[in-house]
């Protein structure tokens, strides 16, 4: 019989973070509560029960793609690194922690939506989760836990992308105090920081030669 | 120490798609709400509480089945990849979007079995499943991720399926639209389907020769 | 890069057959409702509040202990399994729906203890249960799907535990109709049927000879 | 088609151990309630919504923490583990019983901030969980189990993180005796005890020689 491949803690650390990752995204469905009417009722009444709930539909769309982003950006980083350093662990837990706490910032923010308070709550916990993110990033990709093959311009990729993260986070953040309502939506700026980082790492590569 | 095994992104996705199937499938049972009868109840009484639920079995039966068909078919066709390629990340995540919704439409059509709104969200989300699970599939037995080692046969197969799966999904649909309280049992013509392409394709590789 | 290891299939089942049993087994604590007590109620009505869901948390241990024991014994089967084979998918597929029905039979057979009907349920769930089992076990421990190197007295062995499962819930479901209250605690024969086949299993391979 | 890896229990029972243990500690947040107020409601009676719920933070933050340093010392000690034995799967079977046990007594504790019951019950299953633990932690680090390549230095460090759990848990039971309202933050002894037994075993280390 084999040796078990237990040996190796990175591969069962990024295993425990798919986990937890895949269970934050599927209970986000859980906060959905389907409307229950009398036996009967007009197309219209459903449609109109529906209708009141379009806020949590939002909601868990944008929970959705934003979890599914940051797991794209978790599986771009670990596909670099191929040493296990005991310091990677502490962060990636508090990534997962903000992690498995969005179902409930999503929850509050869908429950009541426009409002100031919970939208600054819910752009926060994306920032302070991009944070964590920009952290664990920066280590997998660094000696001692990077792989000698991996191409210098893939860790500048997946490192830009994690900066990325972090601006279009902060973005959300600034406009929560600003007009409350549109916070969530200021999201929609990560694809935008992605080319503006892009235009930028280009002119920057450039000059110096 | 060996090298960690996390160099290859398509096990990992393939890994955190069966977590998120996994989860899918497993909630369902959540929506279930068990009676609770007073202390000394009859059975009789039991029995009939247990009928006011029957529509909630049904839909966690066909669900289940349902979920676990898209997981076989997810199942068969990343046997046949060997090669990653970053395209198929989005639409797997389409895909898994799909998935994850399946417990809050089962929920719905369930508390309102035979009406038509909720039962046309159901097909039509069994629907949008399937044109994601079509397209997962092509590019998956596609070049440059299909293995050099698939046989054609195999591919032809696992093709054949997502394609049954599209037809028995949008003849529920359309059911909806003729007899509402009968659309999801469009999905039963799954196998039927499965019958007719399989003597057309029949036909057509027998007859170019 | 190396090649996917997504090309065996019969691990990919392993695999989401443990999630399934995974999530099945930590869903069960959703079903206990801790209680909510006024500030400053008294630690006697704090224990009272306990005493009054002590049949949630029987029925909580008696199901950990369950789909622990039908885990352990999928767990043993598949360590003697090295072919895959499609048949095994569907069997295997009817086991993982049982498990996971295992929280809605718990929480309605807690709700209502010593009723006859929800103890009854809860009983031909697990009896239902065993009988996939047996026959997930046997496929998986024949040809073609048995590693050559299986000691065939470990197969022996892990065919017998599918037996005593068998038994066990079988005993449990015909308790139910003569004594309901105790149902469940048929499920306790489980260990004696082990001895009790033990010992048949020795007088039978000493007599032949 | 290569062979199943399904041959080694040792990997897939430590996978199926994370996948509770990650279900666990995502399941935390189910219990937290977001609250809904009226449209337009001030960001006044939001905070005063959020403040009213802080217990069940400080409950959901303690709980995540404390499953994810009970699985960093399973991750730890698996690391040091080659070989399969028995004997290991029930007592790894009672640590996952008292992980999934977690979100109630989370629930109940936070519901209920300050009483003694709920704090003690709280500690108690802690301290349980510690126990377990060591006995997992003492069964995978001695033979059969232990790998013939780990470090004593590495197995003396894990068994030691595992004997502070026991320690620091035992102190909060302790406070929950003495200062009910206190007892969950002598968790926070966990590093003290570590720092203790670091320099006991120096001492201890260096005085036989």
């Amino acid at each position: 019989m084999a040796e078990a491949r237990t040996d190796h803690p990175l591969e069962r650390m990024v295993f425990f973070s798919d986990a937890v990752f895949a269970i934050a995204i599927t209970l986000l469905v859980i906060e959905l509560r389907p409307p229950h009417l009398p036996h009967g009722a007009s197309d219209m009444a459903h449609w109109r029960a529906l209708a009141l709930i379009v806020p949590s539909f939002i909601g868990y769309a944008i929970s959705f793609w934003v979890i599914g982003a940051f797991w794209m950006g978790h599986h771009r980083v670990f596909a670099l690194a191929a040493h296990y350093h005991p310091r990677i662990l502490a962060w990636n837990m508090g990534l997962l922690w903000t992690i498995g706490f969005m179902p409930f910032v999503t929850a509050y923010m869908s429950l009541n939506m426009g409002e100031q308070v919970p939208t600054t709550l819910y752009c926060s916990e994306m920032f302070l989760t991009a944070l964590f993110n920009l952290k664990v990033n920066r280590t997998a990709t660094s000696p001692p836990m990077v792989s000698e093959q991996a191409a210098p311009e893939a860790i500048a990729y997946v490192r830009q992308r994690a900066v990325v993260m972090v601006l279009g986070t902060a973005t959300a953040v600034a406009i929560c105090f600003i007009a409350p309502a549109w916070g969530q939506y200021g999201l929609i700026s990560i694809p935008l920081w992605r080319i503006v980082l892009k235009r930028v790492s280009r002119v920057w590569t450039r000059n110096p030669r």
